[in-house]
């Protein structure tokens, strides 16, 4: 099954209510590759940078974004097991995430959880602002697990 | 300065947009002890559960809130340098994470805060729920930093 880009774009930025206060758009979707964006205004703290919450929320995503863009969103779903960030400085403009995934990765994967029903994958992002600084660093540890299981 | 329980709530369940739109309530205010609550309802993701960004917030937010019961607030400030959380199950009911320190704990920080202008501090959560189910597990680094430096 082939995904438009707004059909993917509206499960990445309108799955749900928190995602869509938070504002998340989807820049780039394309197979292994994504680039997402979380303004500033509506996630702004006491002091006026952007909240740990919605960065957290910035590194979450990837991981089903890439999902839709790169697995058979028919036979399988992804879970989110662990995620680690570390904020590097205060965030001051909206932020950026882009993460890609190897071909290999995703094909040890795809066979991984087609064989055991559930496979995990990692991926390590930075987020940036505007200026291209990279402001906070994250882990995130996902599981692909097939239908029906 | 004493803060009565309401001024402190107010500063823990309004400080922002972000946590107001979660809607984050909190319970228990006491030195060294807070007990906070997250609603299903506004934060439930596209299967149901509450959305991990709800999780982490539930689990950043006690150091704000420890700061606030705890430490002199006209003369010192906390940030969040690190989160760690690791989803143990769906979370199908409100959450809730209570959290401690201890008193030679909270010696040991300000004296250094003091001293050297900042000082890191741990806090290990576990946040629960309305079952007593542990559904997320927590580990957050932060630092209370001196006002004016």
């Amino acid at each position: 099954m082939d995904l438009s880009f707004d059909d993917m774009r509206q499960w990445i930025e309108r799955p749900f209510a928190f995602i869509e206060r938070i504002g998340l758009k989807a820049m780039v979707l394309e197979p292994r590759h994504v680039r997402l964006m979380v303004p500033l205004t509506p996630n702004m703290n006491h002091i006026g940078g952007m909240y740990a919450g919605a960065l957290f929320t910035l590194a979450e995503v990837p991981g089903g974004a890439l999902f839709l863009t790169t697995f058979d969103v028919t036979r399988f779903y992804p879970i989110v097991k662990e995620m680690s960030i570390r904020f590097r400085r205060p965030v001051k403009t909206d932020a950026f995430i882009e993460l890609s995934m190897g071909a290999d990765d995703v094909r040890r994967i795809t066979v991984e959880a087609e064989q055991n029903g559930k496979a995990d994958f990692v991926l390590d992002g930075e987020i940036m602002d505007a200026h291209g600084e990279v402001v906070a660093i994250s882990h995130g540890v996902y599981q692909l697990r097939k239908n029906g299981l």
